[in-house]
């Protein structure tokens, strides 16, 4: 398939990579053409590689993965709009972290509201589904790196749902669970708060949740 | 030990009732004198069980759980007031589900505060322990009908979460996993919406989460 990845940091990288490994056509899109983030990462990932702005990401695909810092993910997508979007799969990985009142974060949205609810609001053409943002990146696309936990996946469009859990196999996920439609965002992104509590006690990012006893 | 019970819905029931069945001696407390619920589950639990108000629990015991509905927990812990508290060891169960907008539930307080510092905050004196308010009443005294999840716990004193650890053992727990200060609850209260969509799929209550790849 044809992919974009919206993100030039670490997991859009890490997620990129894996993309290209598995065989598909990946454009990194960030804020500027030749990003020179963006441009490493090509370079180093050969003829499946391209890069550019984060509407040639798009524009260029069939299926988006935003990989952007969850406090400019409404802003990008925005930006590149939904007429750009389209009717695509959206892949939202990130997580409405707030950083400005220092560490832990807290969350930028919560509660009675998530991101994914305001990306697929943002973008009503396309079919956005909430995954992967429960872990960190390298479980992300090596699941037994984090002990095989279970993955989680929202959205309200069955088809969407369907091929991204098949790109997460891919990925090596065995252990699925589809949550219901994009409201159940807000579950899995207040997940972050006892993951970093977790990730301060255990000493490294490589954990997750199995849910146990179905 | 001589332990009291708050609340005399399914969590202080199931709660009380194991405590006794360890050997225990157990009061539960309610709003009222001689509370229906409350006599009933006394009589039937033999000699080490019985029950009074609120304040009686907490007097005639040398550790508390809180196992009323959040959305009251902090008016009854002040009407009981932190005198009377003392510097006992006190278990919040309770979390601040917010049903007055319908199911599922949202979160009452969360993100920069949680129900379990409020509960520190009103009894100064006392060593609040959070714990147990991730899986259904019957996983909490019984963990292997929930498929033997992680337990997680936090509190500000090491002594009080030492205490309830080996109680948690005697409950059958065999993963606990201590993640340091109260404000830690943040991070297990904000577990509900997620739990509260697996329980939609998975069908039944009796399940919870494993921390794996540590």
């Amino acid at each position: 398939m044809k992919i974009g990845v919206l993100g030039t940091g670490m997991v859009g990288v890490t997620i990129a990579t894996k993309l290209v490994q598995l065989g598909h056509h990946v454009t990194m899109g960030s804020r500027t053409p030749n990003n020179h983030a963006a441009a490493h990462w090509a370079q180093l990932n050969g003829i499946n590689a391209s890069q550019g702005t984060f509407a040639d990401a798009v524009f260029y695909s069939e299926f988006v993965f935003i990989c952007t810092k969850g406090e400019v993910t409404l802003e990008v997508v925005r930006m590149i709009g939904p007429n750009a979007f389209g009717d695509k799969v959206v892949v939202d990985v990130s997580n409405p972290l707030d950083f400005s009142r220092g560490m832990p974060p807290s969350l930028l949205i919560c509660n009675t509201d998530s991101l994914g609810e305001h990306v697929q609001k943002a973008l009503p053409y396309a079919k956005v589904v909430k995954t992967l943002n429960i872990v960190n990146c390298e479980v992300m696309v090596a699941p037994s790196k984090g002990g095989d936990p279970t993955m989680l996946l929202c959205g309200n469009h069955p088809d969407a749902k369907a091929t991204v859990t098949a790109l997460l196999k891919d990925f090596g996920w065995t252990d699925i669970v589809d949550l219901g439609d994009i409201k159940a965002a807000r579950g899995t992104e207040m997940l972050l708060p006892v993951w970093l509590s977790l990730w301060n006690i255990v000493g490294h990012p490589h954990f997750g949740f199995r849910i146990v006893g179905r």
